[in-house]
């Protein structure tokens, strides 16, 4: 049962993210993520590569997964837990067919980054994010934070990783 | 003609990509690319990211594209021709589903970046490489270069996006 309701709230995060759009401008902090009070962290789109990756149905999009300098360095020297001051962003964009790229190939299959969709982040901080693996989680649409319960859901879908403390991608060399 | 020729030539090129192997070593200057001359640039798995892509057919790969801080500059910039200096990195991996992110999801969705297939590599130097348009082309497979006459069809199959300075990839925001 827990794993059935794990799965549906995987589910219902997915298609929230998928429904949601920016939220109303107008609060006193609206850089920080709820729940977890997370801004944008400056300069993430500098970061190092960790991979990259596609997701269908309703996300429908490719997108990198960054890592600040900590991350990158424990990724490297495959060094579990990953220290507090890790954070990685997953950016993503729409997946769009590349008709330009196409007609070289002379074949339909290539596809790119069309427009962003959203950013993820995932903070360490092993005291104050205790309750949840010492990860904090946060996703920004045009900047803006989610402002919606889907944030509960981050942890749960990550437990499965437990193993590789809750981080699901991996480092592509 | 013209058009059907680069078209066939682009075909073998990428049948030619897919169907490399790690050339012998015990050349003498095994680490440049035969034509271009070019090595692989220190650090390159470092820089910036400037997009992502999926290629379907024989490629199959997963693949980011990278630029070191000229070409990152000029991108931010929308600069136009890419200055000397210019070194746009592609890395590319095998498009391997991953049972684990789908267990999460709940069905069949994602994609993950396997083990790397080869770097390939646009150098500009507007001089040094003025009879193709002002860029060297290179292809590494596990640190090795592509001694292949395939080098050759590079620059053919990028005269399209002649406009663009013969980059195919625009930057994802």
């Amino acid at each position: 049962m827990r794993r059935i309701a794990l799965l549906l709230v995987a589910v219902a995060m997915v298609a929230g993210v998928v429904a949601s759009t920016a939220p109303a401008s107008g609060t006193a902090d609206e850089d920080a993520a709820p729940i977890f009070g997370i801004k944008i962290p400056p300069g993430y789109r500098d970061w190092k590569l960790i991979s990259v990756a596609h997701e269908e149905g309703n996300l429908n999009d490719l997108r990198a997964i960054l890592g600040n300098d900590v991350a990158i360095k424990a990724y490297r020297e495959e060094k579990l837990p990953f220290p507090d001051g890790t954070i990685i962003a997953r950016l993503a964009w729409n997946y769009v067919p590349s008709e330009e790229n196409n007609k070289v190939f002379g074949r339909s299959q290539s596809f790119v980054a069309g427009s962003p969709t959203n950013v993820q982040f995932m903070v360490k901080d092993s005291k104050k994010y205790a309750a949840t693996g010492g990860w904090g989680f946060a996703q920004f649409k045009d900047g803006k934070p989610d402002d919606k319960a889907d944030l509960k859901t981050c942890f749960p879908c990550h437990e499965p990783v437990k193993a590789r403390d809750f981080v699901f991608t991996r480092y592509a060399p």
